[in-house]
């Protein structure tokens, strides 16, 4: 069972994501522990002022990981892989029960502080997407993931 | 104005998908004018069968295309790209009018008739997407490739 927590920098706003996410952790149950933690974004109200909230989204990130756990950050530069490979890399945190963190960040990015703890950065395409569509992509993609390594078949 | 026809064999079943769809074609409006049709999947019941039903999917979709138009099927295989080059392969279409085509399979996939028709292979993510998340990306794509070429800032 895949020990996982999503920490997500805003909220997930309209109500098809919200549905989307209720549906993706009610199907992930039998596969994995998720916990999700969502951040409030911090307001700012000038382009040049996005550095600093960006900075105390970070130190509220920063409170909330655990030390033991394995940190994947999503970030659009960063390694891209099919599902089956997504699947394999999870197969050793469900094997040892360590923990994955992944963190999402809002629409003004995450502060450089978080890539930098990241034992790993995973784009989910090179295209850019809302955090919300991030969110509930990761969520299906870790379900598919986990039953791909179940040995179900899933294609719906 | 891009004019544009969304192809997706199958519905979307789930509220959550056809409200997003509903919310990005609306968003579209003053940037496109997207037509979709939705073609029933053929259904089939042994996995043998698959590739009868593709070849009856294809048959409907060959009916439907514009041959005046260009060809653009969503492949996990095909090429990847960023928001921008995404915005930079619609401007043409935007310039001249001359209709772009996009092709979502079902979870079936598409005939090799339909791939073989393409001007382009488009993958949103080496990820696999249900064909329900590939429709709704898309659109949203469409929406930020325009309002970007438009010299919209969005990242909503």
């Amino acid at each position: 069972m895949l020990k996982t927590t999503i920490i997500a920098v805003g909220k997930l706003k309209e109500r098809a994501f919200v549905e989307l996410e209720q549906e993706y952790l009610k199907r992930l149950r039998p596969y994995a522990k998720v916990k999700i933690i969502e951040l409030p974004e911090v307001p700012y109200h000038k382009e040049k002022e996005a550095g600093v909230a960006r900075r105390k989204e970070a130190e509220k990130i920063i409170k909330r990981l655990n030390p033991d756990a394995s940190i994947t950050v999503l970030d659009e530069r960063g390694e891209l892989l099919s599902t089956a490979e997504f699947s394999r890399r999870l197969a050793p945190f469900e094997a040892t029960g360590r923990e994955i963190i992944f963190i999402i960040g809002s629409s003004t990015g995450l502060d450089k502080e978080i890539k930098k703890r990241a034992n790993w950065l995973l784009a989910l395409s090179p295209l850019t997407f809302t955090h919300n569509f991030a969110r509930v992509i990761l969520e299906e993609q870790l379900y598919r993931a986990l039953t791909l390594s179940a040995g179900k078949i899933y294609h719906k």
